[in-house]
């Protein structure tokens, strides 16, 4: 996807330690018009997935997942990182992030995923993967099925696919692959 | 704005200590065209405003704010509630939730908010006026001008109109206002 591939190239910026920090344009300061080309590149490559419903993760996932729902006329659903006082019965997983190297939970209602959800998880970064095997996770104790996911940015290098392929996900989706910021370059795969 | 309150009194549930429960359609699931109708009568009341940037707070304020920021063609920032590790340098500010019973920090990097903002503040509720507070503090620091701050639902019981006005906030704007819940029954100012 070329406007991102761009703007990546542009924007983003190399931090020690595998970062890739893309807070002028996706994760901090969002750049809405590059979300809504971001939602169309992912109604294109998962047209026939025939999901009913699009879930994320707060807060970084919420702004291409709504552009997504909103496009395909579909709910959206975001986990939360804190399970809500007001929350009735939910379900939870834990997961741990390298990136912030902390655990935590991941929370959504019995309300709102079930077994007649058809799923298309979508995320900012695919890295090393646990916060979709989180959603693996959730969705298996609900019945849900997962149709897709996808991801504008993936840390190729981190090897997240390898860990979703194997955890049963059949449609794996990323707008850009990072294939290395060695020395603190980024280096795109073409 | 007759959608929603259609929607506050279908889909809406009261729980004790004046919550009003919109978990079905703002922020756990969120209807993205509804969503878009918000934005779009933020854009109606606020036509005057003069913003080039709009402001939220994660994670519920992100899907109205990226909505209205994608029609009027202007960058999104959302504030949060951690400092994460790969920010440089920031404003912080102390917010009290009485809803959540609880301290929090709200942060931005001072990248994204600077004096050449004129913010419009984006959030799904208006209760104490707490968070808006918090905004306020953010942008003073960062020389920016707040040009109005508008809510989806406004709990006009709880005040927070009031705190916003003190600090000096001239054009406040509540898509629909809660005149009380008292008896668990949503009262809707017409």
């Amino acid at each position: 996807m070329k406007a991102l591939y761009d703007r990546i190239m542009q924007d983003g910026r190399c931090l020690d330690g595998g970062i890739l920090k893309v807070d002028r344009f996706i994760n901090h300061q969002m750049d809405p018009y590059l979300m809504k080309q971001v939602a169309v590149e992912f109604i294109r490559r998962f047209a026939d997935s025939g999901a009913n419903k699009i879930v994320t993760i707060e807060a970084s996932g919420i702004a291409p997942a709504i552009m997504l729902g909103y496009l395909l006329e579909l709910p959206v659903v975001f986990a939360k990182k804190k399970k809500p006082s007001t929350m009735g019965e939910f379900l939870v997983t834990q997961i741990r992030s390298f990136t912030k190297q902390r655990e935590y939970t991941l929370v959504v209602s019995r309300d709102y995923l079930t077994s007649e959800d058809k799923v298309l998880f979508i995320d900012d970064f695919l890295a090393y993967g646990n916060a979709g095997l989180g959603i693996v996770d959730l969705c298996r104790q609900a019945g849900a099925e997962i149709v897709g996911m996808g991801f504008i940015i993936e840390k190729e290098f981190q090897q997240g696919r390898k860990l979703l392929i194997d955890a049963g996900i059949r449609h794996i989706e990323s707008l850009a692959i990072v294939e290395s910021l060695e020395g603190n370059k980024i280096k795109l795969k073409d």
